[in-house]
């Protein structure tokens, strides 16, 4: 008797023509497709063939400089997803929405509207926003602190769950007869009052299928992670080694007892960017022909950003000049990014242009290059290890890598007992096998 | 030689099971319909396949305890157009967002996707909203006055008119070759600092089909005719008689000049609810049918806010009590609507059941019951007289009326040389023969 093997879920990230950052300058790609729906109704369609739980769509309040060399300027992830709910009919669809400029209310509706829309298929990735250049487009001057986002993204949360929680299943009774469209003893006001947010409620928009959309976040931070072992349901993550990743995990899962959740109540998927190829040497050659792409031009501005420092000051052949950088106190961003780049130019000596190609290929998320068995050895391997719950899937180019995966890897997993053959559920809770919210409403008195 | 008549523009006024009150409850309508993307889409391409220029979504940021006996809880108007997008090809789609209560970058970037998804078919009809009610959704005890929030409407279109227009038609380079995605040069930040909003830039989308959405409004005050004599490509307004109608359009259009405006670069369509029969006795009876279902009990609540006054307090059978109403200077609400009202109880003597019936039909606009050619005849005369260049067209129930309309009415409209039998353009502008927006970045200096 066999025990039956735990099955992982795959989440498919998609971005613009992929994640290499040299992705879309690949013969195949077609950059200007970013704003096409079509374009990526094919790549949901494509990942909803191979079943996969879920696509995430990630999103920024800015466009700096970069974009001269980086591609953007692609769509708003909530009309997206909306479209995209049109094309596909059993697929996750998860949207990025910032807690630091966004109207609750505004978000709460709309959520509950694409949860609607796509018959009980939303999530939401709640993320806390970047830096001084989002803040100005939002009449600020700076972004708020760390610790002040993270209480705002407290309360962001506690008002929208309390706005979807308002309305009881059988609120909406639309009874002709007697001319009673909804029983208001059922649909709750909130009555929040915070110190970042007060909202009375209640929601305009009726109870939809998964009452909330699936919560997803992404923090690395001590904050991050505590607001995640409170509230989220599903955590993605950028994990560069199987040790850091089980670290994580442990971690991670290890905060949620104090909250009173069990360990299933979240999943864990980190990020993971295969190269595949029918042989190794074909992997090999596909990697080499993203690494020639790659500009060093941007990736000078992308380290410099991380390590804050203009490195262009540097010659490109040159050592990362170490002690140049600030220390680790002073850092005003993305302090764990900045730790991984310095652990790697210290355990490998980089030189600068070696450390842009290094962190080319999926922005510090783990890479690998192989053929469809080797891929899926190492995702075997992570699950089992208690390093991951699933996948979020970053191909390298579109839609090549994601061909490569669904085609290649997706198979051998499902031959393995490792990923459905099936969808067996129809909301995205389902599909992550995840409870449906027990939605209480929160009953105040006046 | 026969002068060619002057076509007509049509939109359809999207609302839930229709625009009578009771229409919820005629046993042909599906009330539980308000959040089934899948029931729009049918509407949509109902109001396409007639070759109608647009449809429009009304909103509102509150739930309010009226939703016992009247239909809400439905759709957020972005995500649904979005979703619509997808159901349909040509007809162009119309979505309400507030200046009051949304941030003009968000709401900016949302457009600009909305109209890159539907291949250049997008429309903004801007509001202020309505009501403290509103307010305490969005941190807020008091809803601002009136001239505030035009001022900051003013301001707020400003803001989104410069991040649409920042992005020169050929900024997008995608050139693999050289290794550049976009010419920064051709981007241009806003930099804009107001007494509402400041806003740097640049929009993080693409320039989309149109540069940016048919700019639509509604406004019935001086200061909303003066705005959108300045900005407005479509303004909704709701007429009860034709003499009404076409001193609103002689006014309005004629405040165009002094801001360098031709007379038909804004498109203006008065509400009009036909209920159709094919003899004059058959709509009578369908509108006998739709009276009798209407519940005094909403008729109380809704008359009561726009009278200002406690009506629950009279005998429903009595007079209105016009002796008891504040005075129009007293009045903190839609001051047109409360006059209007006042108006039909003089001339009519009637008491407040009779109110209720005469104002449930379409909230003021103007509604008709006969057959097709009878309601072809008015909508020819509006046009010829000078008191539309089309119509917002708001049939009574859902699908019904519209099936009425589109099988009735359009044909003979079509029959008479006043409407289009095929779609000639792609975009919405094209639809309505508005001109492609001229857009300048402001180009600033820093
Ligand atoms: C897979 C993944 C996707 C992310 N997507 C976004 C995003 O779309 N927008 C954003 O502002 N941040 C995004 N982040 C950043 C995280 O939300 C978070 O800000 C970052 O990991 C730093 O952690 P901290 O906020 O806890 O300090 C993402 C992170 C990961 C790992
Ligand atoms: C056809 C039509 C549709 C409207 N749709 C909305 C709407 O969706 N949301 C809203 O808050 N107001 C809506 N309004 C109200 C107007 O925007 C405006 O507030 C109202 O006519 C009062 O005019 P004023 O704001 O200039 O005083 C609509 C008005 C009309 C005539």
């Amino acid at each position: 008797m066999s025990v039956p093997v735990k099955k992982m879920h795959l989440n498919l990230f998609v971005l613009n023509t992929g994640h290499h950052e040299a992705s879309w300058r690949h013969p195949e790609t077609m950059p200007k497709s970013v704003t096409d729906i079509h374009y990526y109704t094919r790549l949901a369609q494509m990942a909803e063939q191979a079943k996969l739980d879920s696509l995430f769509i990630a999103d920024a309040l800015v466009l700096t400089p970069a974009i001269q060399h980086k591609i953007g300027g692609g769509l708003e992830p909530l009309t997206m997803l909306s479209a995209l709910a049109m094309g596909t009919e059993r697929i996750g669809l998860i949207g990025t929405v910032s807690t630091t400029y966004t109207e609750p209310y505004n978000a709460a509706r709309m959520f509950a509207s694409l949860d609607h829309i796509s018959g009980g298929r939303a999530g939401w990735n709640s993320v806390t926003s970047v830096g001084d250049v989002t803040a100005i487009n939002f009449g600020r001057e700076r972004h708020p602190e760390h610790s002040d986002r993270y209480e705002q993204a407290k309360e962001f949360l506690e008002v929208v769950k309390g706005l979807w929680s308002g309305w009881e299943a059988d609120a909406l009774v639309a009874d002709k007869q007697s001319g009673t469209f909804a029983d208001y003893s059922k649909i709750h006001p909130l009555r929040y009052k915070g110190n970042y947010f007060s909202v009375h409620g209640p929601l305009n928009v009726a109870r939809s299928p998964q009452v909330f959309p699936v919560l997803v976040q992404a923090g690395s931070s001590d904050a991050g992670k505590e607001l995640a072992a409170e509230t989220a349901e599903l955590v993605f993550t950028a994990q560069d080694t199987l040790e850091h990743a089980k670290a994580f995990y442990a971690d991670l899962k290890g905060r949620m007892a104090k909250y009173g959740r069990h360990a299933d109540e979240l999943k864990i998927l980190p990020g993971f960017s295969p190269i595949i190829g029918a042989t190794e040497s074909e992997a090999r050659e596909k990697e080499a022909m993203l690494a020639e792409l790659i500009t060093p031009d941007f990736g000078l501005i992308r380290l410099s950003n991380s390590l804050e420092i203009d490195l262009h000051r540097y010659p490109l052949e040159g050592p990362v000049p170490l002690e140049d950088l600030p220390s680790i106190e002073q850092v005003k961003g993305q302090k764990a990014r900045f730790e991984m780049l310095v652990d790697m130019v210290k355990a490998e000596q980089l030189t600068i242009r070696q450390l842009i190609h290094r962190t080319a290929t999926a922005r510090g998320h783990y890479t690998m290059v192989g053929t469809p068995e080797q891929v899926a050895d190492v995702m075997e391997q992570w699950v089992k290890d208690g390093a991951a719950d699933g996948f979020n899937v970053m191909p390298p180019y579109f839609p090549g890598g994601l061909e490569d995966f669904v085609g290649g890897v997706v198979p051998e997993l499902q031959r393995r007992g490792l990923f459905r053959t099936e969808y067996s559920g129809r909301t995205l809770r389902e599909h992550f096998g995840l409870k449906h919210p027990d939605a209480q409403p929160v009953v105040t008195t006046t």
